[in-house]
């Protein structure tokens, strides 16, 4: 009793593992690609490539050209898969043919075997319930599969895990701009003390720009939307039944109830992926406003006695056993390097980009894999970095009352009342004899101090 | 006799040359930072600056704080910039403090001094005309006039330069497209054959992409009209009479005739630049499209004999002494480097943008500068390949049909007729053989050659 | 009968699941870093922290302040791990504190756990074996630990993979340049044809890419070598043995067989990275000459009758089930595809390295994973595109003879005997009739059918 | 009388400026590739050019084939084109054909209409001093006159300023590294307080840095010495007399005075520029390194009040009007605005290397652009940083210790005298009540005062 069966293509044979349901092209692939990880084909393109060919299944029999037995044949197992039953049935790499030719006839041809399996037969014996070419993959062609699937797999991610995770950070940190609307604080320009501002305006000007970053990204997801799917092999739709592209993508959008559309200029959708491009760059504009959070954040609770320390943020593993209030901005630190990672993808994602020829772009694989990298890690990281650093956020209003308090900056108040050089001079005595503003002010005598408690007062300068 | 006047600041003297209009500050910063060529800051920042500071003293003297007489001097200088009367006089690099406080300084001395030529009195005799910090540089602050520069100078060039060129090829390329639209070719995916489908389609593709492009730049022309002007020193506003920051943006905009409004968030105006990233994001995925088309076209033009050479591009320089035909796709070629450094400029102004500390940014000049060599080398770009490529292209009509004729992949016409077998083994003997197709078939004895030249037609492929 | 126990640290007690070795603090981190696949740290760190952990026992029982139970203890499961019997025990993401402090403490754990168990005991019950921080971590650091296990994890994938691998790649195209060494075509610039050159000579350009490539990546190894431990917490070695940075060097070399040495400067090896910054430079220069490398070759066996088709690639899997010839060059579009993602990966390690603070670079685990990336798929791809392209590709001898024999460029090999105005008439005539030269030389009567023949012979051009 | 004269090429005549020497190649150039500033093609191309063409025409007598009067014609123009006087003659733009032909070109017209005028004669009258294709550009093309004179301009800005500006900055930094070895100070990791270290060897760290930069672009000099000339149009050498190539590059290392040789593989030195690639790699590692120790003398200077203060920097320009001690780091946002444009000309030069196409790369101008901008902004950057910053670096002792003094992270030199959880319990004290170590631990009662400062000596944890 062996474990490999012997599968067929126009090639010739080929041995494949007994226990699995693929066939011929996709275990070709496996051995003329082992580049990385197995099985590195991100589990969000099976999956779009399920919802598609469940819709093509559909299409094709609406339009005529398939069987209804044929159709739920299908269906049912792309219902399989996106259930997760079939997780391990695809162990193709990123790194294959760049139409990414052998994943669409992975699906192909697990869902042929599958579907022969569920009919009650054994793979190899009697009459095929579906064949792959003809049947799943009816009306399609890998050129224009693949490329759906990208764009079905992007969309449903930015949707369901990178939107909804950022602006979570949003509004927690819109909550704490609205928590220290009054903390007055030192404000700080290259680095060095300037004139004051208030906690919360410093956190409104990060929602702000979480704000544009999600804009931004909306702003994307109409190109997005567009799906290559009856263009077939180079944008013509040859072999399609009349009216199929909009259809299936009718249907694509009724399953995954997001609002799909046919493409309306198929060559572009197969031999450019611009709209990853686009989608992607809205990405990285995230990164960049995240990474200059984080930043500011992890600079604001430095200390806890020798750094900044005007801010606590949670304590969430132990920074170090003996040290008190050493609290490591763990999550600022995970935050900035998927920032760093995304905008590493942003430059592969761009290359990929401009290297289409004629008909086909071929680096498809590796724009959707990084791609779905950055709305994931992004994601991910923005509900971590809520959940973990965010919310947690306390003023450390001692710190930031003295620091404020403290601050050179401040005797800019006194001008009006005693003139622009007596108040520099009071300045520069206090600087060089590293005192505070009112002990100078005091001993050269030029207010009381009572008139200085009343001029100088930070709230009246924000 | 000297050919420099001493000229002071609160540091001490500084000797500036005796025939220009900047001050101290000035030519502090000319001295501290010789960092490439002099006088790099782009010239469109400096014109930008002068509707700035016009309009800052038309706001200014609305809102009484600021004399008739002040507010037309100032704009007299203004517009002397604006009609490029005044080249000479801003010596600064981009490589200065990052906030480019040193040319807004550069601005403010220039216009204060020339306004007291104007005035007829000479440099540092009688009463100033201006005091370039108390009346030009009137409720504002570096940190919130240099981001207000970027944003009128990204604004300025796209619409004047960028989008219409852009535009301007996208239609030469669709007339191309319509032209184009019953010249059926080869198709080629992985750069090997396919089947067939037109030039105009193939056009088609590239007129779609640029589309995308323009819309996608144009989704960021809201966030880069919003002005920081009326933040001053940390986004608070301190020092600005009421209102100011709405009419100021109001008065740029109507000495620009560009939508400009006041931003909604001063904090990110001035401490991050995301506006300047997503707008270069979209010059980027421009950058990207047309490398595809640059690209293309090229290899479709590669030849004249053993290469594509489906089209023919203009002959604009002598390719060699002695080979007619050999026509170099020169402007394919800057395009492509253009692109390339566009992508390049996308990681340099990405890197700049995460890099905010608290309440600024210190990228600005960089940032800015990048932004507009993209902007302007784009605009450029595409103007040339309109006017010296595209404009000119023609098909090359003998060599398309022998292409598509001389086709493999027609044989799929006769599948419905001889069935899939035979159609294979016609095509494998052609292509053993080195044959065509009608010979292999008529050898073969399957069809006869009326039935052939009916059956196999690529225009019904398409 | 519960599947979790419970483990403590400083900030008290967490649940781990029982059947692990790791303790509290890898759990924290599980729950505190839920970004991306679990357990993404690359294995290659694991197993270079293996390496590093006992050298460290080794080093630290040399030197006195361990014993030589605890050593053998800690040895005994650093082989385990050798071995990839703990495989999964390793849970943690790359996007956790930038240090890897929690990988570090991982290990840490696991070793210690397991050690007890090895011992004969139960985890929790009876006197600890080894403790993770005194004995495991003895005259250690995170902060020394992780960089040490980065240098080890990258020297060695390089050595072990990637060089061989590049080489391996090189050594076919070289044999390639040599068998084809007398085969003349016709060479092209800017894509249109121009002087001949030999196949050989063409490919002796590639040979020679390589060579520099592997020269480039080897002057890397001396700086990647330098090992950071020894240096602790902020790189004065604080805690440990004297003499203890150079022995534990010696160590890690004799157990890796590589030549490992002590950093002489731990601040740096701290602080920075540009060890890994400068090695994965010369990874993408490799990625950008095999990225032209790959480029090249699908350029020329791009057809079967519509493109170059001047050599012929392997046929790993079904081009087109009807078209024969149509071969697409899928190993070239895997290795487009890596090489962008290392262009990318190039990107996000730059960033990183920008950002270290202090005396604490804090990307580390992400340089760490995209270095390891690269050079995986490099070396991967490498080899995959050996075996399944450069070793299989052949001259198509009749087409390079065609368009050798075709093109207009021969012309110059005339202007000795017939001057050069008579023989750009002659090419002039052949391009607009779309004739040989020969046969309009021959029409032209400036030359017999022998002397061209004599004359116009590319072997003679090269 | 017309301000322009009649030229004329192969494909007809043009109108040129009367008063330029340049011909009709370089007008037809001006006037199609209207991209950018005119004249942007690098001084430093043009520099290179002028040896180029000197040594060519020295090589070419020697070797027999250009007469004497010749080659001293030549060489007249070619120095005068190294003394500056003829720098207007060059109008080109990096954005033309992508082999740089018109730069060559226009370097050839040059040459010949200045000697025609040297000789006394009238451009345009008499027979012609020197051909601009036959004489001036004889045994070349611009196929391999362009990279060569890359790899000379290249090679000499490394050497001539790069180099020196770095080693520069690395001596000052060499020289606080010993002034500061004795002031301790407290180290920061995670930007949290963590044990001490000395300001000296945290310079030195900084100092490593730069010596591994330099080492690593030291390494990449021997392939950019390798230089093209002697490949002629496809790598082949074909029409170059024997022994031109070794000779004329000898002929360029004498008159350079630096060591260039010929390249051993003339086909990689045409389709490929690794050089470059491997060149710029390593001016973006010094980008990163110097990016780095720029953010930590920033951070290390702020304040003066509210920042971390332990450094102070030259106050080169006035910071605040009122405000002492308000000293921007001015020079810090030059340098890391520098080092962001280099990362993104790495990834311009990057897309650019990968793009070769058969026997020509064809990016060569914006390659080499980017290259000399990046050499030029580190060199002058570098310079100017340390003669207005690094060089003015003084330590505030006073801040120094009082953060050093303050800091909990000390309480670890009580663990031996009083153990781990007294010291804990110090430690504890003090964060919570915002007190001394000290007087936490005298008022626990656990050791003495004179314990306590006998023991907790920052001095003995470095």
């Amino acid at each position: 009793m062996s474990t490999y069966r012997t599968e067929k293509d126009t090639i010739g044979e080929v041995q494949v593992p007994a226990d699995k349901y693929w066939g011929a092209q996709t275990e070709r692939s496996r051995n003329n690609f082992k580049i990385g990880e197995e099985g590195s084909m991100p589990k969000e393109i099976i999956e779009a490539f399920a919802y598609l060919k469940k819709a093509a299944a559909h299409a094709n029999h609406e339009l005529g050209v398939l069987a209804v037995e044929k159709r739920d044949a299908i269906s049912q197992v792309c219902d399989e898969i996106l259930e997760g039953k079939l997780a391990n049935e695809f162990p193709l790499v990123i790194w294959q043919t760049g139409s990414g030719t052998q994943s669409n006839m992975n699906v192909n041809e697990v869902i042929a075997h599958r579907a022969h399996v569920l009919a009650g037969k054994v793979i190899g014996e009697g009459e095929k319930t579906l064949q792959p070419n003809d049947d799943v993959n009816k009306s399609q062609s890998s050129n224009d599969t693949y490329p759906t699937a990208m764009h079905i797999a992007c969309y449903k991610i930015l949707i369901e895990n990178t939107i909804p995770s950022v602006i979570r950070l949003r509004d927690t940190l819109d909550k704490k701009a609205k928590a220290f609307a009054d903390i007055v604080k030192i404000g700080r320009t290259h680095l060095m003390d300037a004139t004051p501002l208030t906690l919360g305006q410093e956190f409104s000007g990060y929602v702000a720009q979480l704000d544009y970053g999600v804009k931004a990204l909306k702003n994307t997801l109409a190109h997005l939307s567009e799906l290559a799917l009856g263009g077939t092999a180079v944008g013509t739709g040859l072999n399609t039944p009349k009216g199929y592209d909009v259809l299936v993508a009718k249907k694509i959008a009724e399953f995954t109830q997001l609002p799909f559309v046919t493409a309306p200029n198929k060559f572009e959708a197969l031999a450019a992926h611009d709209a990853v491009v686009e989608s992607h760059g809205a990405l990285k504009q995230l990164a960049v406003s995240l990474n200059k959070i984080a930043n500011d954040i992890r600079m604001m609770a430095s200390g806890p006695r020798s750094g900044i320390g005007e801010i606590i943020i949670p304590a969430n593993e132990p920074g170090s056993s003996i040290m008190p209030g050493k609290v490591n901005p763990t999550q600022c630190e995970a935050m900035t390097m998927v920032c760093a990672q995304v905008m590493g993808n942003d430059v592969a994602i761009t290359i990929g980009g401009t290297q289409g020829h004629y008909e086909l772009n071929v680096f498809k694989p590796m724009m959707a894999a990084n791609f779905l990298q950055s709305a994931r890690l992004l994601g991910d990281a923005c509900r971590s970095f809520d959940e973990h650093c965010a919310l947690g956020i306390e003023p450390n209003q001692r710190r930031i009352d003295e620091l404020v308090n403290n601050s050179l900056m401040l005797v800019t108040a006194l001008n009006t009342k005693i003139g622009y050089y007596k108040a520099a001079e009071i300045a520069n005595k206090a600087h060089e004899e590293g005192t505070t503003l009112k002990a100078a002010a005091l001993t050269l005598g030029y207010v009381t101090s009572e008139e200085y408690d009343e001029l100088v007062d930070p709230r009246k300068m924000i």
